[in-house]
């Protein structure tokens, strides 16, 4: 499998660390969206959404959406929970992350600390960015307050998709010391068997 | 089970649309979003997002996010691919939706059409939201000028996910006439067996 990424994006960061933690390989190719190599013609008849990280099979199909491509490689393994409830769980928090958390967690960091003159540029959303992502770190604080993990009683791919952008979140210049439960839970994570950071290449 | 909702929302009549193709009875129970209902103690204590659909079940667990409440529901039925790979498509369109499609077209919806005074108070916010809403609906027509359905040969939770609001992006100010193969879906997928409209209730 070959995955279209780019190495400081933590929607590209969820495939590497959920195929590391099952031992998948994964061969990567860069594409530098700052660059405009998302926006080619190329890229587009592999994605036509324009957007990594995207997944090219052996055989040529691919799939795209960090969340959907790693739902498919945890299928079957401890990553997705088992049980109907617990995987839909899993799916809701997915979702939560993508509609709740990344627009203001991930973009804030990206115009913050990736995008060259991007705090001066965009310096009249951060207030709303701010005020979004702190409301989805308090309902993972709420959540985390009484549970280890997001869905079921194990750390799955739910937990991964939010810790991507949750621990760069200082990057988009938020201070996320005072969320205890958030805090200890990514240590969870980290100590997980198989765990590899960000910079990490297979 | 109940399902906590707001009729005139494209995300609950989601929900209510998958019940009603599958025969499940669905209690529902109004939540105006518009009078803070959604942010009650009482209704957080069900979702801590605060956000409508909400799905409430006899034990008194409850799912939020409609894409994971759709494939709760879904789970063993035609309307959710059986192979893994068509699956993962599924859910790769449906986070397509919450990601690149609702946040343009339902949002441009939600103030152009239900929020009062909300053309005038986002007007600054138009413009981005039809560029954007306009990029997701060509991706839709470029798959679905070679497709009858978004993921695997029938149609599915996918499928319904992104009819919710396309059907309504005319509410938003959207002009989709142009978009001849999103049409012919649209028509597809109201010929289905039970399928019921927008302002259906059980």
């Amino acid at each position: 499998m070959r995955l279209y990424q780019m190495q400081d994006s933590g929607n590209c960061y969820k495939v590497r660390l959920a195929a590391a933690r099952l031992g998948l390989p994964l061969e990567l190719v860069g594409i530098d969206i700052l660059k405009g190599e998302s926006r080619t013609d190329d890229f587009l008849r592999r994605n036509p959404n324009g957007r990594v990280p995207t997944l090219e099979f052996d055989d040529g199909r691919t799939l795209a959406e960090s969340n959907a491509i790693m739902f498919y490689l945890a299928e079957g393994t401890p990553l997705l929970p088992a049980a109907r409830f617990a995987r839909a769980e899993a799916l809701q928090w997915m979702f939560f992350e993508q509609y709740s958390h990344e627009p203001y967690i991930a973009v804030a960091r990206f115009w913050h600390s990736i995008k060259p003159g991007g705090r001066e540029e965009k310096k009249d959303r951060f207030p709303e960015w701010h005020e979004r992502g702190y409301q989805a770190l308090a309902v993972m604080e709420r959540h985390l307050s009484t549970h280890d993990w997001f869905a079921g009683d194990a750390c799955s791919i739910a937990d991964i998709a939010l810790y991507a952008y949750t621990h760069v979140a200082h990057e988009g210049d938020f201070d996320i010391a005072p969320y205890k439960a958030i805090g200890a839970w990514m240590e969870r994570l980290r100590a997980e068997p198989g765990h590899v950071p960000m910079d990490w290449r297979p």
